[in-house]
């Protein structure tokens, strides 16, 4: 288990804690001591995502519970406790139904599941979101609601109109209009990338070793324009491509990981920017990309050979949002704005 | 090892074997000994491909052709030898480089690999064909060629203008014009499907046992209409979806790979027949099936979703076209037109 305290409060003594909040996913889970304002005063992780706890059921929640974070219920047994991610999902503590989209905190808070548990206060779980475009298959996200909604807290000119990107093994791209979520799509771009590196014959042609710095931002670049450039269906002709590429030396073993991922990538925002991510009635839709500062970084470069630059760049925004569901839960004040 | 006469020549003693034909491939062995007409007297197959030899170089590819063919060749010393397949390629027995397109048997004869060897007669083994498009990625392709110039062989009509269909781990789509293929287009439907299948959390969901062949059929179309709709990019969030409609229960566990396989095979045919293979002068050009019969019925019915009939569905057409490789490289004279 890894602790921190925050930079921005730096002394626990002065800062009084309001919240215990918990990112908590599949494989890993993230404790937050948050004060008033919303401010983080320690933060914590550990490896106990719901897959991976010391004890089946019940018992082994309440254990990962209490390993990152009984100290500080303990010394404050009246903190409120949230939490969002897999712990709500039916393999989680306690399911928490998937809510319909458009939603908004208020939705989320109202639709929440609640565990007693042997550690004093019950655990509020945010729900997660389904989306169902007309003539579409449903679409499911559950955890990114909760950074989304603390990316539109952070910023809320964004929560009027504004597109909130979270990549990753399976990225969201999220339509915010009026303070709600109206729609998302996922792509599994980051999953589909490590099947294919892993598991096909391409994967095989990879080398271990990456290529020096430029090679493999021009690979990248290169994967990006062949994707610009593709047409409906290409995808699995240009995954083939890339291991042509590779045995007729065209590519180096070492860049071609980085031209699948900007092969890939690229197919993502030429799907996603086509839908309502793209201009709208003549005004850029501003971009928000959230989650892990490299992956952020990569999907920024991708964007600019899109002609399109991020508003901004956000790291994890899961406590901003718990802080926020937790408000919308009447758990705690909300703080006044000019404090925020 | 496999042996079975040809229904259309079982009486062995009075066919005269002209030509010793093989379709090595990466994981079996063909070979099929043929008379002077094309006719084929008995065919064999063996696991003995180029990854699954008994010793390692020379030794174990002369051991594999005698295993198989030995007597053959004992019996009739004098008869030609030819080979197409990946014992062509640079880890096969000799490699025969690509040849680019565009390119006819006589091309390919013009640019075989000849082995020389310690049963006699030397091996003639037909190159691989490569197809750059304008400003696209170099293509290969190592032994469709041969199945190519059987198709047209058997029906020299589709020679004038037509596109053969290869469908398979790595389906070929080849574009035919006044004899020649003058270029072609490689899918990795049949690979994604099997690392999706196998390795994907999607691939999870799927259950061992398969739907019943109702519930199957409209999965597939249902995949394919799917598929069918699709825009640019949309694959990787149309392969996530597939999940979601398990999750949800909208799909049986059991039809999930129907889904999948309609989704991939259908994106296939969105992108191949906006290429050349689409309308041509107001006039449909021919689409002919080449290969496994379950697989070319499949692809039928999927083409059927999208409006078109295959001209014809052909089995496995390499003994055709080894028989015409080894026509226009000299080695046995060319049948009379009457006669074949």
């Amino acid at each position: 288990m890894e602790t921190c305290l925050s930079p921005a409060a730096a002394d626990l003594v002065t800062a009084r804690p309001a919240l215990v909040a918990l990112d908590w996913g599949t494989s890993s889970l993230r404790a937050f001591l948050m004060d008033a304002r919303g401010g983080v005063i320690a933060e914590r992780s550990s490896n106990r995502g719901i897959r991976h706890l010391a004890q089946p059921g019940e018992v082994g929640f309440t254990l990962a519970l209490a390993e990152i974070a009984g100290d500080w219920l303990g010394q404050w047994p009246g903190l409120p406790r949230v939490a969002s991610g897999m712990v709500g999902s039916a393999q989680g503590w306690r399911e928490a139904p998937y809510v319909d989209c458009p939603a908004d905190t208020g939705v989320l808070a109202g639709r929440a599941g609640r565990v007693e548990n042997a550690l004093g206060r019950p655990l509020l779980i945010a729900p997660g979101l389904r989306y169902e475009p007309a003539g579409g298959a449903p679409d499911v996200m559950r955890g990114e609601e909760i950074q989304i909604a603390g990316a539109l807290a952070m910023q809320p000119r964004w929560a009027k109109r504004a597109c909130i990107v979270l990549p990753g093994t399976h990225s969201k791209w999220a339509w915010i209009e009026d303070g709600r979520i109206t729609g998302f799509r996922t792509y599994m771009t980051g999953e589909l990338y490590a099947v294919l590196r892993g598991h096909s014959l391409l994967g095989q042609l990879m080398s271990e070793e990456r290529a020096e710095a430029g090679v493999a931002a021009q690979a990248f670049a290169d994967g990006l324009a062949r994707a610009r450039d593709s047409g409906p269906g290409d995808l699995s002709h240009q995954i083939f491509a890339t291991r042509t590429l590779g045995l007729t030396g065209r590519l180096p073993a070492a860049a071609l990981a980085d031209y699948l991922s900007g092969l890939l990538i690229g197919h993502e925002l030429v799907s996603a920017l086509a839908q309502r991510g793209g201009r709208d009635d003549g005004e850029v839709l501003p971009l928000v990309l959230v989650g892990d500062a490299a992956l952020s970084r990569r999907y920024a470069e991708a964007l600019a050979a899109f002609g399109r630059t991020p508003a901004a760049q956000l790291g994890n925004t899961a406590p901003q949002g718990l802080f926020r569901f937790a408000c919308a839960a009447g758990l705690i004040d909300e703080p006044a704005l000019a404090a925020s």
